[in-house]
């Protein structure tokens, strides 16, 4: 909302909040993130009581296709840092309500069900009817979106006439919002330290915010301005006349000189000379401004965190992410590490804040999960058996934007093989995966089809025995080390708040020959009732020694005051969903990066008809991990018996 | 209903079940009991199948309502031999559906509801109206019932005509059953070894046996016989007529001479020739004559066993328990330790086949807490969070025959004191409770208000400390010990299907004087948050450290292939409730032995109105216990204080 403008007003902090956030008496999830499901103005409120100083991040919707599918996997990267939320500014040009992957409808969407992240929708409303911007408001709803910034947005022409019943000033909006759908929305209004351009005083412009606020907004984020002076004041003005809500400053680390000359031309606003003389000597060398950006921000932020009145900072990133994470870390709010509420990956979409159980299938493709699942009406808490919804959506289209993969076809053949030889040579590049060392080309191998991310540190435990079996043709997909009661605040396998343990089953999944499954079958009797088993073909054929219906806890944590948590099973029923999924991998992602009739996408299709997919679990998770035994004792089954026809 | 006369026929095995034994595609329970959701013909199917022998237990209902209290005990203590089902005789004199604690309906229902038993009501319907026995049917069903012994019934008068559209024959009931309550219920029918005494010819006898079982009887249990050959004659006649539903022998250990001439005459039934001349001789010795019966039984039975066509044994106790429990130790049958599936005694009502989690207050009272759950429509299963009824229904009648202590009042006086002399005299008689010692008296303390039994195995694990602890005024009534991953099948501490580990968080539950009270939320602070806590007195003047809402699990299970089980919990909803119990466990079962105002009276009294009832949990299991320590930290609190406040 840089670009947008507005009139202005405001007054009263609006609680509310507490009772509607909690939707029955008794606690239905372990509460194991206590601000899982507050609204994003209680997780602020929190906060501020606590003094937890906090950031945000702006981004703008991309305009390609290939942008969005950059954008979302900076998502990742930067919501790893532990953002409050973030947000999506609105482009009326570029189709902004619409299902296109560029509109900022469907990133915010993509944001919060995808990624994980608290997020704001900017929404304009000049020259728009109710009808339309009541449209945008019920699919923003429908998509999971709980958290609105009003804006009026920028008038076409250049002279503007206000419109009898329409919406010409935010506050319009804001009202609207809160007429149409209550108190559903957390809602975000625009403040501007030095005044609004357009108003007619400053004094006028601050009480225009007050009027805002008045009409329902919940909080404040300041247009950009380059001295902690001119917000702090701003701040105290805006407290003198009444508004109580928090009030967040809008930072702008100066990236490069253009942007910043383009920026305050749009924003009407004058560079102060102390900037303009540093940088105008170093206009063309990019990383001096963008270093000289960086100390400047950490300067003023510090100014402002040390006010004691600015409870956390928002950052206009320009969809950029160095310079914003550099002066994050600088000020010590880049936490590294966040704590993980669950080990996957969660959704912040409201209808899925008490799910806390999935199958381990899509460990690796958590997007894929939430997709697969997304029509579901309520989802697994406590007990995956509960689950009243175990059909799974179809996943026709490989291509979605949120689950493409971040290289691109060049980078895939680089990786994966420009020609194959055999089905060795598909052996080697999911052991180089394994190694991270590069394949025969000269390339290092960071994705397969079922993990577009290089190995997680957890499954790094099991490094060397993986490269082992899949140098012999056990392709390995997904794996779990076991685990006795580690402290939940492990570095590696920790997951839920600190003073817990958890707790693994060993879980080894692969694709392999039916040779091997053969022999497998025949071994696999010796480790019965210890180790559990599911073996399918693509065609359905399938063995299993486990309960049909039983699913099996893979992954469990026990904490101070609590109900045991089991986030991940290993489910009978949801593992046939998968196997199409992961055998669909192997054409759609891999052998279509050839050419039809090629030997090298011949020996992936032979691969996908001809192998089994298998899964097995170590129940016994407190003695030594058996399933490598597994895997040997099936090697040397399979070659005694060929040697034993051989002779 | 060895008193009962029918005539009979019979045929085809009425499988059905299958089906409506599953109520959804999923599993909604970790099936740690795999029976448990069976009908009772599909346990005996599987039973058969497997070649695993089992056997059941016939009991008619007492005369008076101290017998009822009497044969709960037996039902407790005999139900842990591991019977298949009891079945509970109907005695039209004893106006036997009504809601009296002697009648058939009810006995049934407390075997049923409070003892966890797969029970059998015998159901007679001469001279009774249609309206009648489905009134009683559907009274059977409202309490859970789901297996019916449908018989004939005694005639009033010698003779007797067919009455024109009622009920003149067991073959009429089933047919009822069948059409009024489709197939919900289990239907037994009785079978005469010999031929009913009223039977035209015993090849006739056994084709109404045949009309029976077509009419829709589920299995046939035998009258009692005296040798093995008559009933493997009788197996064999109903086979070849085509009866293929199980047959069970009814089997009569002699117990005393009166009763053997009584039975046989109400039979019909000649004694034969090589008992009598073994029983007369000793007819005054009763010891003598009960260890013949157990000979002759158990040589009979094994002559049934060995057969291969008798897949179990119904026996006659007589309310008796001696000769029967060592019939079938001798014969290997008596489970003395069965395992137990989930850590506390579960209901066999239907509605409650879900339940797997319990707070863990009612430990020693489960009945109490079935009571007082009884009004639920659904059951915790998975996580107790999930409970949509934290209504506990209110424990009024503390003297309900189910829960009513096996002592009489005598007894009681004798154990816990008859003249206390102050609220030291009671820190004895909870010592002594725990060392299992005498008090001062002479008399052992075999039970508390709070526990109707001596101390459980696992809780000896603690009797030394908890010893030290009485003494001095911390009185305990419910605690168990960390557990860190014992084995499922551990003797002591073991609950699940083998191949499990199990755990526990060390949790103590006290009344203590508000001096300690004072002193031991000093001492907490330190604990935190390792020990939670709540300290509640009698007019809910409260402290906790615990989320108010939130369970904590203190026991669960990890098993192969199944989802955790947790089953259970400190809840501080249900401790509330709890408190309430426990507080008035002091005055209705404690100060009313004793005359109004007497100093005994006073003394309990005075402890029911200023202790208070505390809960510790330890959440770090895996760590040696520390709620001993936490104890000592508040006696030397308090000490210190004291003596500071001396000097």
């Amino acid at each position: 909302w840089l670009r947008q403008t507005s009139k202005k007003s405001g007054v009263t902090f609006c609680s509310s909040g507490g009772d509607s956030s909690k939707e029955s008496s008794r606690c239905s999830t372990p509460v194991l993130d206590a601000d899982r499901s507050d609204r994003l103005r209680d997780k602020m409120r929190k906060r501020i009581e606590s003094g937890d100083h906090w950031f945000s991040l702006e981004f703008f919707p991309p305009r390609t296709a290939s942008g969005a599918v950059n954008l979302i996997s900076r998502f990742d990267r930067m919501g790893s840092g532990g953002p409050l939320f973030i947000d999506i500014t609105w482009h009326p040009a570029g189709d902004p309500g619409s299902d296109k992957e560029t509109s900022s409808m469907m990133i915010a969407s993509t944001a919060v069900n995808y990624c994980g992240l608290e997020s704001i929708l900017h929404l304009t409303c000049c020259n728009q009817s109710k009808e339309k911007i009541t449209a945008y408001l019920n699919k923003a709803k429908h998509l999971g979106l709980k958290n609105i910034m009003a804006l009026r947005g920028d008038p076409v022409g250049s002279e503007w006439e206000d419109e009898e019943g329409g919406f010409n000033y935010a506050i319009d909006l804001v009202k609207h919002i809160r007429s149409e759908f209550d108190d559903y929305f957390d809602i975000c209004v625009a403040g501007y330290p030095t005044g609004h351009p357009e108003a007619e005083t400053y004094e006028a412009d601050i009480l225009h915010l007050k009027e805002k606020v008045d009409a329902g907004a919940d909080f404040v984020i300041s247009q950009l301005f380059f001295r902690a002076d001119t917000f702090l004041k701003f701040v105290n003005d805006c407290r003198a006349i009444g508004i109580k809500c928090p009030i967040v400053p809008g930072v702008f680390p100066v990236q490069g000189y253009q942007s910043l000359r383009q920026l305050a031309k749009l924003s009407k606003l004058e560079v102060p000379e102390e900037i303009t003389r540093v940088i105008e000597p170093i206009k063309d060398n990019d990383a001096a401004i963008r270093n000289f950006g960086i100390h400047q921000a950490v300067e003023m932020c510090r100014l402002l965190l040390d006010s004691g009145i600015v409870p956390g900072l928002h950052f206009y990133t320009l969809n950029r992410e160095v310079a914003t994470m550099e002066v994050l870390r600088q000020l010590g709010l880049w936490n590294e590490d966040p704590r993980r509420p669950l080990p996957w990956a969660m959704s912040a979409h409201p209808k899925r804040k008490v799910e806390d159980v999935r199958p381990i299938f899509w460990a690796s493709r958590p997007k894929s999960y939430i997709y697969r699942t997304q029509d579901w009406d309520d989802f697994p808490n406590g007990r995956w058996g509960n689950s009243s919804s175990p059909a799974f959506g179809e996943l026709n289209d490989y291509y979605l934007f949120y689950l493409k993969s971040k290289s691109s076809k060049e980078a895939l053949l680089q990786m994966w093989g420009e020609e194959l030889m055999n089905e060795q040579s598909v052996y080697e590049i999911f052991t180089c995966y394994i190694t991270a060392q590069s394949n025969p080309c000269g390339h290092k191998v960071l994705c397969l089809p079922w993990n577009d991310e290089p190995l997680a540190p957890e499954t790094n435990l099991l490094k060397d025995e993986l490269e082992k079996v899949n140098r012999r043709g056990v392709l390995t997909i997904n794996s779990q080390p076991n685990i006795n009661g580690k402290p939940s605040t492990d570095p590696i396998v920790g997951w839920g708040p600190p003073g817990g343990y958890v707790f693994q089953k060993a879980y080894l999944e692969f694709f392999t020959s039916s040779e091997n499954v053969t022999a497998l079958l025949k071994i696999l009797k010796k480790y019965e009732p210890r180790v559990n088993y599911h073996i399918v073909n693509v065609n359905g054929r399938n063995w299993t020694n486990a309960n049909d219906m039983q699913p099996n806890a893979v992954t469990w944590g026990i904490f101070p005051g609590r109900e045991i948590v089991q986030p991940t099973v290993v489910d009978p029923v949801s593992f046939m969903y998968w196997k199409d999924e992961a055998f669909a991998l192997w054409i759609e992602q891999w052998a279509k990066l050839y050419e039809d009739e090629s030997p090298s996408r011949m020996i992936v299709k032979y691969i996908h008809d001809n192998y089994f997919l298998v899964n097995l679990v170590d129940n016994d998770f407190p003695l030594e991990n058996c399933l490598w035994q597994v895997i040997d004792d099936m090697f040397d089954y399979f070659y005694r018996r060929c040697s034993l026809q051989t002779f």
